[in-house]
C-alpha cells in the first residue's frame, strides 16, 4: 500500500477517534509507547491514555491540514508530521497544532504509535 | 549525554548553520537521506543541500520556541521536533514554522540527519 495512504488513514483515524471516544486510543499505543505533550513526557499506553483523557475540555474537533510521512527505518517504521487546527467546544477561536507519530508495524499487519510528539502552535 | 541536551546543541547549530551559510549543511545529510520541504519531497545529502540553498531568499533568521526529543528505537536514533519562527530579510512578519528531524548516530558518534520534514504554519 502506497505510505502516503497508509498515513492519511492512520491520521483520519487517530483524530476521529480523539474527537468522539479519547479513551480509546489506548489501542493504538503500547508499553513502550512515548507521548510528549506541550513538553510533558508520558510513557506506556496506559498512562498516555490517562493523559489524553483528562485534557481539561469535554470535546474537540480537529481539522488536519498537512500529512507528511517517510520511512523511518530498516525496520518498517514511518514517520507522520502533521499540522492542523483544534476548535474546543465553547471556544470561538482554533488553535494551530503540530503533531508527528512514528509508527512501527505490528506482527498483524498494522501500525502502532512508537513516539508521539504534540505541540501547539501559538500566536 | 542528556538527550534533550544533544537535540538542543543539534538545533542550535543547524539553524546557526542554515542562517549563516546553507551550503554547509550538506554535511549534516547522508545519501539515503530524505527531506520533505512543505510537501516536495527530496532525498540525499546533494540534492538536499541543492533544494536549501535555492530557497528563493538571501538571508533568514530562525528564531527557536521549543524543542523535544525522544529515542526513535533500538538503532540509537533520536526524533527532534522543533517550533519557531522564521524571519526572512526585508520582510517585517516573521512565518512560524515547525520541523522534525530523525537523527542517526554515526560510527564516529556523532549524528547525521535520516528524516527531515518542514512546514509553515500558516495563520
Amino acid at each position: 500500500m502506497d505510505p502516503d495512504a497508509v498515513a492519511k488513514a492512520f491520521v483520519d483515524h487517530y483524530y476521529r477517534t480523539f474527537d468522539s471516544n479519547r479513551a480509546a486510543l489506548v489501542s493504538l499505543y503500547q508499553d513502550g509507547s512515548m507521548l510528549t505533550f506541550e513538553g510533558g513526557k508520558i510513557q506506556g499506553a496506559q498512562a498516555i491514555a490517562a493523559k489524553l483523557t483528562s485534557l481539561p475540555f469535554e470535546q474537540c474537533l480537529h481539522a488536519v491540514s498537512t500529512v507528511d510521512c517517510q520511512p523511518s527505518g530498516p525496520q518498517g517504521g514511518m514517520l507522520v508530521f502533521v499540522s492542523g487546527q483544534l476548535r474546543l467546544a465553547g471556544e470561538e477561536h482554533a488553535l494551530k497544532f503540530s503533531q508527528m507519530f512514528h509508527l512501527m508495524p505490528t506482527p498483524q499487519g498494522s501500525f502502532y504509535v512508537q513516539n508521539d510528539i504534540f505541540r501547539l502552535n501559538y500566536a
